[in-house]
């Protein structure tokens, strides 16, 4: 099809108008992009239906993913269960830390998450200091409406306050490490600061923990607690011995997964960037603790990218340092090659399906922010007119999570790997002549025995040499002495054959969400035309495009009735989702209502009932 | 590829032995299909995990569906949430109806579900009589080690037991008619034919209700309640106005999606096709409820279909009808065209994925079966080892869901269709002098107005004859006369015009359960070689294999891997999923351990090092 398809480059002016979000959002709503769900019965917070073009554009994007990530390096796909038995989550951690801090309002009892609260309050003070000192941005083009609204939304507003230079250094250092504070040292600075809730001005309570996994029970009795997966990594993990196994034994290799997870958020208001129920795609890549070598990172090395890491975070700043992941792993930045690969080929996952690359960096998580399982962590974040958001994140769990599940069920999640060389080791080794060692010592036989065995290779050849001699004195930790002789015990060297390795796997894992990254790309990808700004554009790649055909019958006549079934029949078989606009409006309006659901190509069958050469679209 | 990859076709007889389940469950769980979800943990009964090939077949199962349904039909997809508030399901009737009887053991509290016990219980003294009268079909073939086995278990079991002929049909045209039953039936049935609990012998409860959905709370505030829906269809509905706004407003059309449901099962026993957690592919086409046409029946209707309808199985037989879809449709046996197109599109799509058509029927459900919103339903039901189950269900859910939501939200779930040709009526129409009317009769004003109201087209021309003549009397239902003038009212012809019409539309549902037509596809797919019964071969069509091409160099020395990654990356880049197997293992095993996933080509590299003409795995 490529040559009907193809279209003709005109350039175009995309930065004409500044980013415009209540557009961008009437936008997705008129046109079903996403929509709050259950709408009708008026909406739950941070809960959403996706329309149309949002479940195609996100099916499009689970098809990248499992392409770049699953198809290319060969990972073992699951599906697993999303309700999961309590015991799972109390082992995981999950239950006893996977929290958020609230505080309430004091007198409305409203409830608010402590840390945004504390990040609302202060940016917003900042930004009216701003605006006191006169260096509040203008937008640079507003039409008169925008105008009226403006001043309208600016009286109901407080008036500018400026605060003092060494405040707003103090707020600004506060934000830069927000998320590396305790519920604790949130309660403090709301106190030193005299934060209050915004929409009453009343005092807040003391941050407390609130667990974000919402509960349930399995089975008619109510006697099995379940909750609802927060991620998917935990069913990996309980999986890791039959994954092993379907790979032959072998080591490094990765389970992935993409499905819906859950989460309680306290009070979400930031669309689809922060919800209560989620689709996510999770790698989890298995490695040898002492190899964290990367086969084919030489693949990704020279790929440059933004760095934000945790010393310039914790002095107070957001500086990105731009360098290439093979330097950024050779200088311990990162902490090791596959942790580097997985973050290189997470950045060209993302650039592959429109996200802008200036727009994406990727910062360390702090040491207090850092999961509870996390021993290095780096998120992809994406900027949006919400600020950064983290979108990826990739972490090293380590042993952590293989190593808990061990302990609790008893069924060892490890890996047994036979040496091509057996390590071969010689030590002394103690034997006793129990009989004899009992009529002489009675029941000291059992401290004497003790003794010997709690000593190190230097003691045994001690030891051994005195009894060589004939006799030796040993002295118990109560300072009791006993006196050997050869037939008591012999002490002798052998030799020690290991020809297994058994360790427990670190785990790298790469882990999306993809709400949040389909969010953002509808951002990136919107413009207006130079002269139309009611003209919304989506120029989304073609690869992730919902729809990727437009078929326009010049007019809405009976008679091209028949080859836009033609067209369109031939394109699905191809597997090409297209869709007919045969509508009885110009063909402008219908071209200007499909760059809205960001269609890549399009097809005019004119009156002369043959394939048009295909008009571009931008 | 198609050259390369094309396979020698050479004829294998499939049915040398006869079908082993237990055979195919241990392939299925030792490669990891699928296993119970939770297992170190002991697991929980109705939860599963799909492994590598079992995911990959379901991805690819509904990549089919996908391509067969929504690109096919211009379906707009959903992808919607699954924590949904309990008012959602308030409406819809689930809260009330959405429940199966459940029995408890008197003695220990155990928990039955009603209906099946039952069944188990009547199927196991039909099976205990045939082998009293040595009707028991002998197993063709049993080699020595199954005929112990079988002794074993048959000392186990208790003798075989006679019954009456007339207890034989009496218990068959129970089962023939079991969903037919409700509760108290049941509890009938157990006091009436002795039915305890097989485990213990016990007597059982009478059957209550319990409600399968699961339930949770949305929110830090506990005041939220939330099911986990039990089917995606609510939220479809809840988005009408949405999709047929999307749809620019044109009827029919469809919405579809693919998504997770959960139902809080009694007691789960029967493998993937009784589950607590299951993925569903579910339409819900919209249609003008006076024109059930479809505009492509004509493309099905000669698709011939085996039918078991309502009446046969009240008559408590199971024998089916094989006939087209045009016929039944014809014959009122399917209600209309619609659900005819539908009942033909699953059966297409059942055998393009590989399901035995001889082993495939539709049953229609009997009146008590049929769920609280259905006005018609068939089942496209799979025969496997369990018996026949249902897998699809395609109900006419009539205009009921999109009422009910109407009239709980107020929010109009309507079709509003413009007329090509306004509907023009002309009728009879009083109008008062209220003034004149008020002087006269006072508070009986309102009396005369209510009587004449309530008059029909033939009573008001009678009223306006006897005002023509100059007066009238009429007589309100408690027998007070009251004359009337022509300046108190006139009665006049009117003509009315209506441009738009407004309606519920009717829904058609087909709704799939993956999980079972993916087991009973297993169960259609699996057979041993003749000469090698050990050998489980999946004969899965290319379309849903979970790897389509297994590479298999000659041997696993080192020089093979430039060639292996060569041919490995290709197959990637064109998006076809192979595996390697460079195991240091025969050929034959190789294969072999690859025909248990249904890998259907493979490619060998042999030392000439280049491709060798695929060998044929079957």
């Amino acid at each position: 099809m490529e040559n009907v398809l193809a279209t003709k480059t005109s350039p175009v002016n995309k930065t004409a108008h500044a980013f415009d979000k209540p557009r961008l959002e009437a936008l997705l709503n008129r046109r079903f992009f996403y929509a709050p769900a259950f709408e009708i019965y008026g909406g739950v917070a941070g809960l959403y239906d996706y329309g149309p073009p949002g479940s195609s554009l996100q099916a499009n994007i689970i098809s990248e993913w499992r392409k770049h990530f699953i198809i290319e390096d060969h990972m073992l796909e699951l599906d697993t269960s999303i309700m999961t038995p309590a015991p799972v989550f109390e082992t995981s951690g999950h239950v006893a830390r996977f929290a958020d801090w609230m505080v309430k309002d004091v007198k409305t009892g409203d409830v608010l998450r402590a840390d945004h609260l504390v990040k609302n309050v202060l940016e917003a003070r900042l930004a009216s200091d701003k605006e006191a000192r006169g260096l509040a941005a203008q937008p640079a083009e507003a039409d008169e409406k925008d105008k009226k609204k403006k001043k309208k939304k600016d009286q109901a507003k407080k008036a500018p306050v400026q605060i003092p230079d060494a405040t707003v250094t103090e707020y600004e250092h506060i934000l830069a490490q927000l998320d590396n504070y305790t519920g604790p040292d949130l309660g403090e600075l709301c106190r030193k600061h005299s934060i209050t809730n915004p929409d009453t001005d009343n005092e807040v309570s003391e941050p407390q923990e609130f667990n974000l996994m919402f509960t349930s029970s399995i089975g008619p009795t109510g006697q099995h607690p379940g909750y609802l997966r927060p991620e998917t990594a935990q069913s990996h993990f309980l999986n890791f011995s039959r994954l092993l196994e379907f790979n032959n034994g072998r080591i490094p290799f990765a389970s992935a997964q993409i499905g819906r997870s859950f989460r309680n958020e306290i009070s979400p208001r930031a669309g689809l960037l922060r919800v209560r129920e989620f689709t996510m795609a999770e790698i989890e890549h298995y490695v040898d603790p002492e190899d964290k070598r990367h086969e084919r990172f030489h693949e990704v090395r020279n790929t440059q990218l933004d760095f934000l890491d945790r010393h310039v975070q914790v002095a107070g700043s957001t500086q990105v340092a731009r360098m290439t992941i093979g330097e950024a792993v050779e200088k311990g930045i990162v902490a090791n090659e596959t942790l580097g690969y997985f973050i290189a080929r997470i950045y060209l996952f993302l650039i592959k399906i429109g996200i802008d690359p200036s727009r994406l960096r990727f910062r360390q998580h702090m040491a207090n922010e850092m999961a509870h399982y996390a021993t290095d962590c780096w998120d992809a974040e994406i900027q949006s007119s919400y600020g950064w958001v983290e979108c990826v994140g990739c972490a090293d769990r380590a042993a952590y999570d293989l190593s808990v599940h061990s302990a609790k069920t008893g069924h060892a999640l490890v890996v047994r790997q036979a040496l091509k060389e057996p390590i071969v080791t010689e030590k002394e080794v103690a034997e006793f002549n129990k009989k004899n060692l009992g009529k002489n010592f009675g029941r000291d036989s059992a401290v004497i025995q003790t003794i010997i065995g709690n000593m190190d290779e230097v003691m045994l050849l001690k030891l051994k040499g005195e009894l060589a001699q004939g006799a030796a004195t040993i002295t118990s930790p109560e300072g009791k002495e006993f006196k050997l002789t050869p037939d008591l015990l012999t002490i002798e060297r052998k030799t020690f054959k290991q020809s297994i390795r058994e360790y427990t796997p670190n785990v790298i894992e790469p882990s999306f969400g993809l709400g949040r990254i389909l969010y953002s790309l509808l951002e990136h990808s919107f413009w207006s035309r130079e002269q139309d700004v009611e003209r919304g554009v989506l120029s989304l790649p073609a690869v992730v495009a919902p729809t990727k055909v437009l078929i326009v019958p010049l007019s809405a006549k009976e008679e091209f009735d028949p080859l836009v079934q033609e067209v369109s029949s031939k394109l699905r078989k191809a597997g090409v989702f297209s869709r007919v606009d045969d509508s009885n409006t110009s063909i402008g309006k219908r071209y200007a209502r499909n760059d809205e659901l960001g269609t890549p190509f399009g097809l005019t069958l004119d009156f002369a009932c043959k394939l048009a050469l295909p008009n571009p679209i931008f």
